[in-house]
């Protein structure tokens, strides 16, 4: 076999504790390499006659990606604490592959071996409960609905009558979307993501002016106030967007810099180079990424770090809020973001804490940082099989495994699952308008473990490019929705309600595969009742054997057919 | 080339920051199967002509472990931030690795790539610069002298005049350490690692019965300022154990539980799983180990986090030691230790953190917890080499290959290496008691990257096996020394201060490590100047081509013959 594709990454990635009694152990091969895999495992202190007591448990083949297969195995420590390696079995060979590396028979010494130390109880990766039944709708404050005219930006033109720009406005604000709850209870989601609703000078309002003021555009204390009561009579919780890595331009700590240069009592509380402060040619501070409007705060400050940890506590205090989103988190300091976990969940131990990383997240889930992370990599798989058409049923599903192996598996529970957001073209664009192509995708996003989020107006069919043409005025007249999507969708809220295997407990598996046919079978699985997914995004018609799914009791929840 | 052999782990063991400006980036390849690697890299911001802007830079082969490859670089990021990803030849073929898999081409997409996001200051891996300048010696403190016979436990036996058990006692103490400091000036050491001072039933003091006091056989508070004092007029740094796993029987909390059991205020200090509390057949409570005298502690519950964290804190502020060493680390749970890490370094920035672990650390040095913990896997490879006769020079190198490679190369600076501990075998004695053989380990273990310990007794000779004979009482009788071995020990301590090229800065490689011959040359330079050690473990004459160091200016620094 070959011993250089085996990896496992100890107390990181591959093993973790599910609860205080049961611990998961993962491993990967070279695809195809391995037949069978046991987990060699012991406490390392019970010795009997100078012999180590070590056990096996075989492992499960729990799913194979690109290059490798994924094997897993659940143990119960009696002490909380393991050595453990393990033996595979390839071809007529038998090999043990331990921290030490690789041996014909299990070592005899526990040195050799792998070690999760104590499972000590506060290291279980715990998020808030209530996230995994949520179903997550992102709003865009200024593009979701106009309640109240006379907040209005100056010449604001009529609600939807002109595309979006990167600079105009059309009005939405916060009692608009009181008005519209209805719309959100109707579709049966229980979770609003906002985009920063902060006093700041963009639409998008990410350039932030004041981190402890409503935008006055959107409303006031009392119009939020009366927002964030009427959402939680309604059961819906409410995530507010933190944008910490950077302020605004017209941040008055930062324009204080502008003013008074080194004088200035702010001056170490962003990135200066040098003085005076300058922004062409180009800004002598840190930015995030080279837009001057948007200077990177020095997360580092005593006085930084306090500021933002207010703002951070405040708006739980006052306002119960029920979530944060990290903006741009994986730029900001880890040590920040672990002082942000301790102070705010002391306030409020069930918030819960979303970063924004599109990249491997992994030094983040480590239980004293995030909860979870939006999890773009499913959208990108997602997309680029059914919308785009650019990889097999077959490649899907091995990203799907690669996804679902890279973090621990308590963190997949709770993972932020989308197929865009204002970030990203439409869904509804990415597909070409078809919508049938749009329902496929959204059964994914439900089907996969974790919690979907809606885009708003994505489930009335709203289309649109890359940012700004993502950003378009939500359509509230029905004639001009796509009631037949918004059904779908319901149908897909409820099913996630109703059917235990269709709920957030339940597991994932992948039954069928093709890459000729590109059909896929995904089975989900709760308390021995099963829901299979058979998808055919081809969208020709193609014949399949279903015989796999014979069984006494047989219902058919959704069907979709070609349009 | 093997693809599957290929892995990198982000901002973990791979990716970290040197400094605010440089990051030093790691990946291995298969064994022989590349023969160059880039780094391919760039701004995430940067593009032009809706191209990303980016680089190359060859990365330089940095060594070989049994299995794999190792390929290394740094760069200097303009704006602290970079997407990598690697490209590799193979034979007649080039491939490119990245965080989504291999390409033919470097992709132009910079979603595709690894992430360093931004290299804030704060998380770069700092341990106190005082560190690697130190030349540590443990003292087990009930055996290195009694200074003070009055303050000896009863019927304490004329020193060194039986083998040491388990259970007795010779009279060792704070003032035998005072009046033998002469000794360690001599020999060169300038830090002492303490194995546990405080009140506690046996001779190791592993068993806690009071944090805050000495323990009376060893002396009280005066007697250890006063030694703390001139340890410090003499420029010696002092490092005490902090046994936070678990307590002593007698520490009066779990007497406290023993008594009143689930009535006691203290029932939640430790993991006690039923009522009342029992020691046999089996304990009924967890435990170190399977020793029912050691009560683990519950570091979750606020209590003893903050009792301990007291004690912590109360030894740096009214004793100002320099260091904590940490018992049984990895037992305790990381969120403990990330609390203490913030408590002690806020009032005493320069402390070290010493973890005792002997698997796989890198959870624990992520620049959170611990600078650095005990290096047993160095040990291990030198005494398999040159005590053992285990491993040839070739598997050797392979094996400090593989450790130097474990963990980002800051952590290497302040690696804690030894070649034993009141917890092995002497090394002496796992050399056979061939002195020769000792001196060359020490050789290896001056050489090596980090700071070298000598464990009490092992400069002069002390054999000893296992515990408890390796904490045999100290030799104090000069005709009864290896007068010979401290000299040696003297030169390569002096070496190690005299000579940029032998300094804690100096960087080594592996020359030449011959399975046959068994013959190894180590390379240690900085600063353009060379040290080479060439080393004949077989001790038996070899001949070899000694042209490679052919230079200007040679000089042979030591020679040490067969004996
Ligand atoms: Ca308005
Ligand atoms: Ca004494």
């Amino acid at each position: 076999m070959e011993f250089t594709a085996v990896s496992h990454e100890p107390k990181y990635r591959d093993s973790y504790a599910l609860d205080a009694q049961t611990l998961e152990i993962r491993v990967k091969t070279k695809k195809g390499d391995v037949q069978h895999a046991d987990l060699i495992f012991g406490d390392p202190y019970l010795w009997e006659d100078e012999q180590w007591v070590k056990h096996s448990k075989a492992m499960h083949y729990s799913g194979s990606s690109e290059w490798y297969d994924f094997w897993t195995v659940r143990i119960h420590p009696l002490y909380q604490r393991v050595r453990y390696g393990f033996t595979f079995r390839s071809g007529q060979q038998t090999w043990t592959f331990t921290e030490k590396g690789w041996y014909n028979e299990p070592p005899k010494d526990t040195d050799e071996y792998f070690c999760f130390p104590f499972m000590n109880a506060v290291e279980v990766f715990r998020a808030p409960k209530w996230v995994e039944e949520t179903v997550w709708y992102q709003i865009f404050p200024e593009r979701f609905h106009n309640g109240d005219s006379s907040l209005s930006p100056e010449g604001t033109p009529p609600w939807g009558s002109k595309p979006p720009t990167p600079s105009n406005f059309f009005g939405g604000d916060l009692k608009g979307v009181e008005e519209k709850l209805d719309h959100l209870i109707e579709l049966g989601v229980n979770g609003i993501y906002f985009t920063p609703i902060f006093k700041a000078l963009s639409n998008h309002k990410y350039d932030t002016i004041d981190y402890f003021e409503v935008d006055p555009h959107f409303g006031d204390t009392d119009s939020l106030k009366s927002l964030i009561d009427a959402c939680h009579k309604r059961g819906i919780r409410v995530m507010f967007d933190a944008v910490f890595n950077h302020s605004g331009f017209y941040f008055p700590p930062f324009q204080d810099v502008l003013k008074h240069g080194s004088e200035s009592k702010y001056k170490d509380w962003f990135h200066i180079k040098d003085f005076p402060v300058k922004t062409s040619p180009a800004a002598n501070y840190d930015t995030f990424a080279f837009t001057p409007q948007m200077p990177k705060l020095n997360t580092e400050h005593p006085e930084v770090k306090e500021y933002l940890l207010d703002v951070a506590t405040y708006w739980i205090k006052e306002f119960d809020i029920d979530g944060w989103r990290l903006d741009v988190a994986n730029e900001v300091d880890h040590t920040f973001w672990r002082e942000f976990r301790m102070r705010t969940k002391a306030i409020k131990p069930d918030l819960f804490i979303l970063g924004e990383i599109w990249h491997d997240s992994m030094p983040w889930l480590q239980g004293d940082q995030f909860d979870s992370v939006m999890n773009y990599p499913f959208t990108e798989a997602a997309l680029d099989f059914v919308a785009k058409g650019r990889i097999s049923s077959h490649t899907f599903a091995q990203r799907i495994a690669h996804i679902l192996h890279q973090y621990p598996s308590p963190v997949h529970r709770v993972a932020f699952n989308l197929l865009g957001s204002h970030d990203t073209p439409r869904v509804l664009t990415e597909a070409g308008h078809n919508v049938s192509k749009v329902k496929m995708l959204y059964l994914l996003l439900f089907a996969f473990p974790g919690t979907p989020c809606i885009y708003y107006g994505d489930e009335i069919g709203l289309t649109g490019e890359h940012d700004p043409g993502c950003r378009k005025c939500m359509v509230w007249e029905k004639d001009q929705q796509n009631r037949d999507l918004f059904a779908f969708l319901q149908q897909l809220i409820t099913l996630r309600k109703q059917h235990s295997s269709f709920s957030p407990q339940a597991d994932l598996s992948i039954e069928h595969a093709d890459a000729d046919t590109n059909l896929l079978v995904l089975k989900k699985t709760n308390n021995n009742k099963e829901i299979y997914l058979v998808m055919n995004p081809s969208f020709h018609s193609q014949s399949m054997n279903l015989s796999f799914f014979e069984s006494t009791h047989k219902e058919t929840l959704i069907e979709e057919g070609i349009t």
